[in-house]
């Protein structure tokens, strides 16, 4: 190893980005909200099929839902040294199948807070990109 | 304590929200894109004065701060049976003057990678909210 050597950048294939989603339970979810500005929303999620799901009480996030809106989710780690972010884009929608609801039970999916979350959101990414960064320090990122 | 009680959900108050967001370097800005598509990028900040500070390079970040475009801004952090997100929109300025540079060095602001990132944005909220829930047990957010 060369402790001189600057850090690396690499961009993530799909399937590593679903892998390392796979890794992590908390990610946000960017929207536009009713205001024109975007909204971001911590939300615990899971992987399901190629989808991203979350709960989500009445509000924004389930109004876009229900009209199918689109929104930008992303989650990211960092870990001794290494730190990736993933971006999955797409159109988001409520979870109406039982058969659908029963699945994501079965996945955990729990809501960032405890109190009622009535309603499964899942977003189909057609969009998903990530980045992985080297570094040669754990410190060098942290500062 | 209760052992079956329900979370509760606090809205903060803007001096907890900034109080809160000086105890992490890592958070999440959400702006949008060149496509029409929300971007969400992480990074390392700093609070520097009632705004929020972090490094980029060329692409979108900088080029929406050039044009003072606004941005939405979230952090976030969940420990032990407690949990809170900030968010904080506004505009966002390429820091130009050398004196707030060399602040900002001093506060320490680095980039999320250890590549090359020339330039200092600055994002002064004219929107802080925040939200923190407390958690009978930890494990009841995780899942």
């Amino acid at each position: 190893m060369n402790p001189t050597a600057k850090s690396s950048l690499d961009e993530l294939s799909a399937s590593i980005c679903w892998a390392l989603l796979r890794q992590v339970g908390l990610g946000r979810i960017a929207m536009n909200g009713p205001t024109g500005e975007i909204e971001v929303f911590p939300v615990n999620f899971v992987v399901d099929h190629g989808s991203v799901v979350f709960t989500t009480g009445a509000g924004t996030k389930l109004s876009l839902a229900l009209d199918g809106g689109r929104a930008t989710f992303e989650a990211d780690s960092v870990d001794r040294g290494t730190a990736w972010s993933v971006v999955a884009k797409g159109p988001m929608n409520v979870v109406h199948l039982h058969e659908e609801l029963i699945e994501s039970f079965e996945l955990n999916v729990r809501s960032w807070h405890a109190g009622s979350k009535p309603s499964y959101v899942r977003l189909v990414p057609d969009i998903i990109t990530g980045r992985r960064f080297e570094y040669d320090t754990a410190d060098t990122l942290i500062g």
